[in-house]
């Protein structure tokens, strides 16, 4: 994969996402000890960037295909990213979650015109449910981030940052990404290698749940000892994917790691500061940015909020901390 | 005054004010029963429109005058405006707050780098201290709202609507916008007069704080009968301006006032599907485009959210609410 991919999914794209901004605050700088640059990509459609890596897999179906439908496993952001362009296109979708999954969540993806199918974690085969749907129905199935098309469509995030960046006179710097399966980071970095080589793409993650941090250290892929219990639920993967890991291996530096509180104090200072809406997981790279001062050089860092996909009990939570 | 002021003072912000997205989501056009295009002015710098105003009037006094620093009656958005704008020309700004405005206020204009000076409201005038003040030093005072450089500020917003209306392929639509003293609201009619004459501005207020529609109504000038007791504190002004005034008499539709806890339920929508944060007096226009549909027509309605300087307490009421 390479920069040209990502190139064709923004003309793909262009006219469907949002180019969002690259806010800033003269308070959180201060908190920084440096200039920083928030990629507001909450502000995509569907609240969340999967929307980018979603549009260009089906944009890039040929139409008889996607006319027959797509299918999904999600029960987050990737399903209401599929579902919203599944609807644009007027084509079929299903989306497989868990009979657990939040009212929200699912009413959220019917409201966006998705079929939900629910299935039993402890009875049932999600795959083999799925594959069973794919092949009654003809039904393509989208990938959340293990899928070159999602993860140039995610990569047109990376675009729009060189380019923002480059308006702000920031030209060398970390870029810190809110890191899951590496769909974004690994799309991200991409698109930086080509666009922009002084910003360096550094995963981040919540404390426990950093198996792209230790798989870098490592040089290969560690798996998460655990996949709940944390509310940065939106990135929490078992491991980094087969076709992210060698991206993100070949250009990352190092991953960056931080508790729930800290991700809940940076969604009070995106709420202060900047008045944009940040879900936990859509949190952490902006919390590694205003709290790892020590870990990161230079004049100014940049750092992507993922999403802003949030239950108003757990934002609620994040309003009543003490203020900065 | 004209389109030209406003196109003098786009050409005078450029590169220094933020051009704000045009929002949009499904979920709000189901509710509004038409298609909903969002303003999201609560991203301009210091959290609201009044950062154009305050940029617009101190980029054109004459570099002597405005070395010697700036003054403003405010304790709220316009204080923030004018701090963050003569903080980036490097120039003293003075704002007069009175004794018991919110420490947050407070310490927000203070972290913009502004001197604040606090009177007492039982015991002090408030324009006589300005006036010594602004004679010793040799401050310009920064009207609110009725001034021209202010007006044609605002009117910049105007100018970005009527473009990424256009975009959007929207050409004949109400345009809801949050008015106090008026000045966004004859800005942006100003704009959309010459630039997108499909496009028709109508204040929104709250109700029993609508003075600009009752003056709309009468053809002349109505006071509001109370300053407080609202928690649209923002958009609250005893009337509308002895300049502001005609050209919303010329140019507006009628106005709309919605209550309490309309504002607080579109916060909450807001929060919900577009992920941006406003404040009660923000969030009136959104709630008037959805919750009053039967006083718009046309298939596509257009409102600012004009501020998101809202307290967290505030906002966890309107995240309180039920889900629509």
């Amino acid at each position: 994969m390479d920069i040209t991919a990502i190139e064709a999914a923004a003309e793909r794209l262009k006219g469907h996402a949002r180019r969002t901004p690259l806010l800033s605050s003269p308070f959180l700088d201060r908190i920084a000890g440096r200039r920083l640059l928030v990629k507001a990509e909450c502000l995509q459609h569907t609240g969340s960037f999967k929307f980018r890596g979603a549009w260009s897999a089906l944009s890039a179906l040929d139409p008889d295909t996607r006319a027959k439908g797509v299918i999904a496993f999600s029960s987050g952001n990737h399903a209401q990213g599929v579902a919203a362009a599944a609807r644009a296109y007027g084509v079929p979708a299903v989306i497989v979650m868990p009979a657990d999954a939040p009212e929200a969540k699912v009413a959220g993806t019917r409201g966006l015109g998705a079929e939900v199918v629910l299935y039993d974690r402890a009875t049932q085969d999600r795959d083999a449910l799925g594959a069973q749907l794919a092949t009654e129905r003809g039904l393509t199935l989208i990938k959340p981030f293990d899928e070159p098309l999602v993860i140039a469509g995610q990569g047109t995030c990376g675009l729009e940052i060189a380019e923002q960046a480059a308006e702000a006179g920031v030209t060398e710097a970390d870029v810190l990404v809110c890191c899951g399966g590496g769909g974004l980071t690994s799309g991200i970095a991409l698109a930086l290698e080509a666009r922009a080589p002084g910003l360096r793409v550094r995963p981040a993650e919540p404390e426990g749940f950093d198996d792209v941090k230790r798989s870098l250290e490592a040089g290969r892929i560690e798996r998460n000892a655990a996949l709940s219990g944390n509310i940065c639920d939106a990135i929490i993967t078992p491991q980094p994917g087969n076709l992210t890991f060698p991206i993100l291996h070949r250009l990352c530096g190092p991953g960056l790691a931080v508790s729930e509180e800290e991700a809940l104090r940076a969604m009070r200072l995106a709420f202060r500061h900047l008045k944009i809406v940040a879900e936990p997981g859509g949190a952490v790279a902006l919390a590694a940015a205003l709290f790892r001062p020590s870990e990161i050089s230079g004049d100014a860092v940049i750092c992507t909020v993922s999403g802003g996909n949030v239950d108003p009990a757990i934002f609620a939570r994040a309003l009543a901390l003490p203020e900065e």
